[in-house]
C-alpha cells in the first residue's frame, strides 16, 4: 500500500530519509509497463479489438472517477487507473485509425520516447544535454541535406503551429530588424500569402504575433488545393495597393485535406523578384523528400528561406537568424565563462525556455531502418493510396474529389438512396449528412475512425489517411466494405 | 535482425502485409525498457554513481556514432544506442542533480508519461482523446480551486514560456478586442511591466507577438528580488508620459534565481485602479498553494486574471476569453455537425493545432499522493530549505545572499584565499571566478551538478535548489562538503 511507497506525515523524523521509496515505485512502474504493452500495443493493434471503446462524456467521467482528493490511493488501485484510462483511450496505433494525420506506431521511436521521459531533461544547454544538443544537430544537418543545403540552422519545435510561427517571426525580423526592440508600430503595415487550403495555424499565428488575420491574404486554389500562382502575384498587387507591405509567402507541401502540393519553383520565382521570405510548411507532406520517386512534389524546396518539416515538427531555416531574433541571453542560463565552447549552449535560439527532448524518437528509428528504410515507408504509403484509389473507382458508391497527390483520399460515400439523385434539388443538403451519420456509427460500434469536412464549396466528404506501416491491402477492403457496411441504408 | 523486424524491398508483393513486425517491435521495446530501469533509473538514483558523464563534444560525438545512414542496423546494436545515451545523459533523478528547476523523479508522473507516448494521440476533440479532455478539465478546475476560483479556465502549454505567452495575447485581446482581425497597427503603443528579475521569457514573448522588448518596462527590486511596488507606479506614470498605453502587469512568483514572490496584493491594487491585466508568473513557486503553511507568499493570488502554474506549466485564466482570442474555426477538425457535446473539442483555445496531452502525469500523481501528499512534498522542501542554511551558516566558506523567501539558496563559496580580503580590490574579481571552476570540477568528476551565475551588481554565486522529494540530509551535507573538497584550493 501507499505507506510503503510514501513516508507518511511531514515530521521532523521524516526529512532525514527519502520521502520516495525506489524499489516500490520501480515496481510499480514495471507492473504499468505491463499494462501498457497488453493495453495499448497488443489490443491496440488487433482488428478483433475496438478501435475506441465509445462512451458519452458523463458516463465517461464517471467511470473513471476523475477526481482529485486529498489522500492518495493504493497501488493497486492506480494500477487499474492506468488500465482504465488505456481502455477508454482512443487506440491511434490501431490499423484502422484513419482519422488524423499521424497513425501507427514505431516501435524504435517509442523507445526512443520512453527514454526521453525517463531522462527527463531540457534541450537548453550541452550541460544538461549533452547527448541532445549533438544529436539534435545531426538530424537537422541530416534533414537539411535532404532539402538540398549544405548549411543553415535549425530547431525542433512543440509542433508544426510552432514552426510556422517561427517563420513568421523570421522571417519578419528579416525584413525589419527593428521589431524585436520596437514592436510593430515602428513597420508599416505588413502583408502574409497563403492559399485558402493551408492549414489554420496561419491565421493563429497572424493573431498571435500581432499581424492580424486581415493581413493574411489568402490565395485562391485550384480543384486540387494547390495554390494559383498567378491569383498569388495579384493578391501581392492587391495587398500594396491598401499599402501593405508584403513579407513572406507561407506556401504549403501536403495541405489537411486534400494532400496538395503547392507550386514551389514558381512561388519561389516571385519571392525571389519581389524580395518575400519563402516559407514552406511541410509538417505533413514533407516525407517525400526520403523517397526518390516522390520528391519532385516539392521541387524547388532548395529554394525556401525556411521550412516546417514533416511529422518530427521542426523548423529549417537557411539563415543563421535563429539566435538573434529569438535570443534574450539569460545570464542565469547561458553562463558565458563556461570551460566548453559555448555555442553548443543552443536553448537560447527557441522562444521557449524548458524545451522537450525531440531528436532522440527520429534518430533512434533513422538508425533502426535507415534513410532506405524511410524512403520505403513514403513509397509504400504511395502504394497503398493507389491501390485503394482504384478500389474505390470499382463501387458504385464512392465518388472520389480529385485524384490523389499524396496519401489524402477524399470521397464521398453516395449511398443508395441518393444514386442517380444528383440534380434533385435536396441531393447537396442531403448528401451532406451522411457523413456524420456513418462517422456516428463507426465510432459507438468502435470498428475504425476516419474524418470528415466540408471544404470551400463541397459539402462533408471523408478524408481517408494512409500512411501507417502496419497497414495492408485488407485493411484497405475493410475500409471500403465497412463504410457501405455503416451507410447503405442511408 | 533486422529483416525480421522490418520486411524489406519495397516490392508489390510486401504490400499486402503490415510492414512492422509488431512481436518483434514489443521485444525490443520490452529489453529496452529493462535497459532504462537499470541506466537511467536505477543507476541514476545511486549516489555511488556519477550525475553525469561528462565527455568533450568531440569524444561524445564519436562515441555516440550519431550519423544517420542508409540502411538500418540490428536490434542488438540499437539496444546498445540505447545504453549509451542513457550512459552519457545526465542523471536528472541523481539525488545529487541541482542544476535547474526541475529535479528527481516520480515513478506515478513517469508512468502517466510513458502511458500518455503509448497512446500517443492529441488533446484536440473529445472524439480523440475522450480521457485526455475529461481530465484536463478536471486538473484545471482543481487547480482553480486552490487559486480560489469557482470558475475560470484553463490550458497545459508546453512550458511556462508559452503559458506567459498566452498571458500577453489575452491581455492585449482583452484591451484591445480589434487586434486580433487588424494587427497591432490598429493599435497605440503597448506597455508591459515586469520585475528585473522576472523570466526571460517576458522579453521573449514581446518580441515574438510584436510588442517589443523596449516596451517591457522593468520594475525595480529590493534585496530579496521582491518587485517594490512604488517603483511600479512610477514605471507605469512614465510609460503613459512617453505615450504608451500600459495593459499588463507580469509580476512573479517564484523568480528563477532568487525565489522571490512579488507582492501581489499591492500588485493587484494597482492593477484594479489603473485596469491592467495582472498575470503571475507561477511556473516556480505556484506549488506553494498546495500547503497552508506556505501559501501566504501568494497572499492576493485570486485577483489574478491568469497565472502560469508551477512545474506543470499550464495557463490559468478568470475570463472566458481563450477561445475567443485564439479560435481559428478549422471545420477540418471542429466540424459542428457533431453527435456529441461539442464544447468538449476544446482544442480550438490552443494556438497548437497537436497538443501533447500532459494532464495524465499530473493527474496519475495526484491520484497516488493526493492533495496531502503534494503539501508534504512542498512543506518539506521548505524544510530542508531551512536545514541547508542553517548548516550553510555554520561553515566559514558560505556567505549566504539573502535568506531563501523559497527553496532556491543563492550562496557565494569564499575559499580560504579569499576569506578576510574583502577589501582587496581584486575581491571581486576574483570571487567572480570561483563559482566557473568549482562547477567545472564537479562536472568532470561528475559527483554532482548545481548552476551558478551572475544577477545585478553581485558577481558570479551559487543557487541551490531543493525541492526532489528524494532529498534527505545526508545529501545536504554531502552538497556542503563536496562545495569545501572542490573549491579548499581556490
Amino acid at each position: 500500500d501507499n505507506s510503503k511507497l510514501y513516508c507518511l506525515g511531514s515530521g521532523q523524523q521524516h526529512l532525514n530519509e527519502p520521502l520516495l521509496d525506489h524499489r516500490e515505485g520501480q515496481l510499480f512502474l514495471t507492473e504499468a509497463f505491463k499494462v501498457i504493452l497488453e493495453e495499448v500495443l497488443c489490443k491496440g493493434i488487433d482488428v478483433n479489438e475496438k478501435v475506441c471503446e465509445w462512451r458519452e462524456p458523463e458516463e465517461l467521467a464517471t467511470l473513471l472517477d476523475l477526481e482529485l482528493r486529498e489522500y492518495g490511493e493504493q497501488q493497486h488501485q492506480l494500477l487499474q487507473r492506468v488500465r482504465d484510462v488505456a481502455k477508454y483511450s482512443v487506440k491511434t496505433n490501431h490499423p484502422r485509425f484513419f482519422n488524423q494525420l499521424f497513425a501507427g506506431v514505431d516501435y524504435h521511436a517509442l523507445t526512443g520516447r520512453f527514454l526521453t521521459e525517463a531522462l527527463n531533461t531540457s534541450q537548453y544547454t550541452y550541460e544538461v544535454a549533452p547527448v541532445f544538443v549533438l544529436m539534435e544537430d545531426e538530424v537537422l544537418s541530416k534533414l537539411r541535406s535532404l532539402v538540398g543545403w549544405a548549411q543553415g540552422d535549425g530547431i525542433f519545435c512543440p509542433g508544426g503551429t510552432m514552426s510556422n510561427m517561427y517563420a513568421m517571426n523570421l522571417a519578419r525580423y528579416r525584413a525589419f530588424p527593428e521589431v524585436k526592440l520596437k514592436g510593430q508600430w515602428a513597420l508599416p503595415r505588413l502583408a502574409v500569402f497563403t492559399s485558402q487550403e493551408s492549414h489554420y495555424s496561419v491565421m493563429k499565428a497572424a493573431a498571435f504575433q500581432g499581424i492580424g488575420t486581415e493581413n493574411v491574404f489568402k490565395v485562391n486554389v485550384d480543384d486540387r488545393g494547390c495554390m494559383i500562382t498567378d491569383d498569388l502575384s495579384e493578391k501581392i498587387e492587391l495587398a500594396k495597393s491598401q499599402g501593405a507591405v508584403p513579407f513572406l509567402v507561407h506556401a504549403t507541401s501536403g495541405t489537411t485535406v486534400q494532400g496538395a502540393f503547392d507550386p514551389l519553383e514558381p512561388i519561389a520565382d516571385i519571392c525571389d523578384r519581389q524580395g518575400l521570405w519563402m516559407h514552406v510548411d511541410a509538417a505533413w507532406g514533407g516525407s517525400v523528400l526520403f523517397s526518390k520517386e516522390h520528391r519532385h512534389l516539392m521541387r524547388g524546396v532548395e529554394r525556401w528561406e525556411s521550412g516546417a518539416c514533416s511529422g518530427i515538427q521542426l523548423l529549417e531555416c537557411n539563415f543563421d537568424l535563429l539566435k538573434r531574433c529569438h535570443s534574450a541571453d539569460a545570464t542565469y542560463l547561458f553562463q558565458q565563462d563556461k570551460f566548453y565552447d559555448m555555442s553548443l549552449d543552443t536553448g537560447d535560439k527557441s522562444i521557449q525556455c524548458g524545451r522537450k527532448v525531440d531528436c532522440l524518437k527520429l534518430w533512434l528509428m533513422w538508425k533502426a531502418v535507415g534513410s532506405q528504410g524511410l524512403e520505403e515507408r513514403v513509397d509504400r504509403a504511395f502504394a497503398h493510396t493507389r491501390y485503394l484509389v482504384e478500389e474505390m473507382m470499382k463501387r458504385e458508391g464512392f465518388q472520389l474529389i480529385g485524384k490523389p497527390e499524396f496519401v489524402n483520399v477524399c470521397f464521398w460515400f453516395i449511398p443508395p438512396s441518393l444514386r442517380g439523385k444528383e440534380n434533385s434539388p435536396d441531393y447537396q443538403d442531403r448528401l451532406s449528412k451522411v457523413a456524420p451519420v456513418i462517422k456516428e456509427r463507426m465510432i459507438k460500434q468502435g470498428t475504425m475512425m476516419v474524418g470528415y469536412q466540408p471544404l470551400g464549396g463541397r459539402v462533408n466528404f471523408f478524408r481517408m489517411i494512409v500512411i501507417s506501416p502496419q497497414l495492408s491491402y485488407q485493411d484497405m477492403t475493410f475500409f471500403l466494405d465497412e463504410i457501405e457496411r455503416l451507410g447503405n441504408n442511408l
